[in-house]
């Protein structure tokens, strides 16, 4: 069975990080899951992030979130230190993983790119995209959880925290901008995007998730039997 | 009088640092280059490198030429990290210095992404060319001096200097496809690109060298009384 590859998407604040080892667990213990694992058809869970999935992407990371040069970060040397780090994730992480049959969990991919740096900073959409494409070789994710949450709401989820990365600091009109990215994204392809009421209770949160990933178990599955 | 970008291409060992620090006391010290500074024309002789020639950038050189992980640099990370360099060196150094109507002396650019990442990795050139436009927006040199030398005779002279980068120590098979790339692109371009022959003395190369410049100092002298 090929592998997967289940992203987890939204603003700062929206639960992306918990919820990812919340259905990593509840995979884990899952009886269809456990069942397609002893068929020795997915020998891993992975789990994973963008920035940071790779030991050059933490040196990345370093550099996108903290670093606080005299002069700004350009707008499109940000864009192209992303799509590095994405390459440098596709070939060494991502993609091994996939093709040894293993589910990828990962914090972050290509909707993120778009979102902040297409609607956020108003870069060319048609550029992320032929960047997101040079990266990435057109491989886009199976299934992508949008940990849907008002904007203002997720920053002062991110400020109660502690301290605010680069660009946790930025304005509220910014990250507005990006949730309506992730929105158009959510409209524009959703065979591909579930939108998730990240607003709930951590559980509640959670359980959602878990009722979509449900089924798609048993549609993968299904496909799975059907195919070999 | 808008500023000039004059760039120097090359192999490892070829000589481009050794002759920028050559022409740019060959210039201050020029006539015409001084007439045309006394006119307020030309604030400042502006002397920069790809990659390192900012903040990020510095940081970005050490990860591409020193950094040594246990899984290797993938060739489209590699590609994406110069561009990320290109891009913010364009907008925090070489764009501002040109507008400001400074002469800019590069160690390095766009045709060392092609010579390099093109012909030598074997990545597509219109890839490269794609990303060389979005971290320039299309700006190219002026002048650009290619230093013409065997990749063979340049690498014997990197190994007298001391200690090789990760990229000086890739093959000789791959340092011969970068100068073939070089060719390409210097015949392709003759309009922007002059090759010159780095195989003799410092002292005759730079002779060289100045020999081309003047004649240019004396077009863009000419180009500037009509124009202004």
């Amino acid at each position: 069975m090929p592998g997967k590859l289940i992203v987890f998407e939204g603003v700062e604040g929206s639960g992306k990080s918990t919820q990812l080892v919340k259905l990593q667990q509840w995979l884990q213990a899952h009886e269809s899951f456990q069942k397609l694992q002893a068929m020795e058809t997915i020998p891993a869970l992975v789990t994973t992030r963008e920035p940071g999935g790779t030991a050059l992407g933490q040196s990345l990371r370093t550099l996108l979130l903290n670093h606080q040069p005299e002069v700004a970060l350009g707008a499109r040397a940000e864009l192209l230190l992303y799509a590095a780090d994405r390459a440098q994730h596709l070939e060494e992480v991502i993609r091994p993983a996939l093709q040894a049959g293993s589910w990828v969990l990962c914090d972050r991919f290509i909707d993120s790119t778009v979102a902040y740096q297409g609607y956020g900073r108003g870069l060319s959409l048609s550029l992320i995209e032929q960047l997101n494409a040079i990266a990435t070789e057109g491989l886009a994710g199976d299934l992508t959880f949008w940990l849907q949450l008002e904007a203002a709401q997720g920053l002062t989820r991110s400020r109660q925290r502690g301290q605010l990365d680069r660009m946790e600091q930025t304005s509220l009109a910014f990250h507005q901008q990006v949730q309506q990215g992730f929105e158009t994204l959510a409209e524009g392809h959703p065979e591909r995007i579930v939108p998730i009421n990240a607003a709930q209770s951590e559980e509640a949160v959670a359980q959602a998730i878990q009722a979509v990933m449900e089924q798609r178990l048993q549609t993968w599955y299904r496909q799975y039997l059907t195919a070999y």
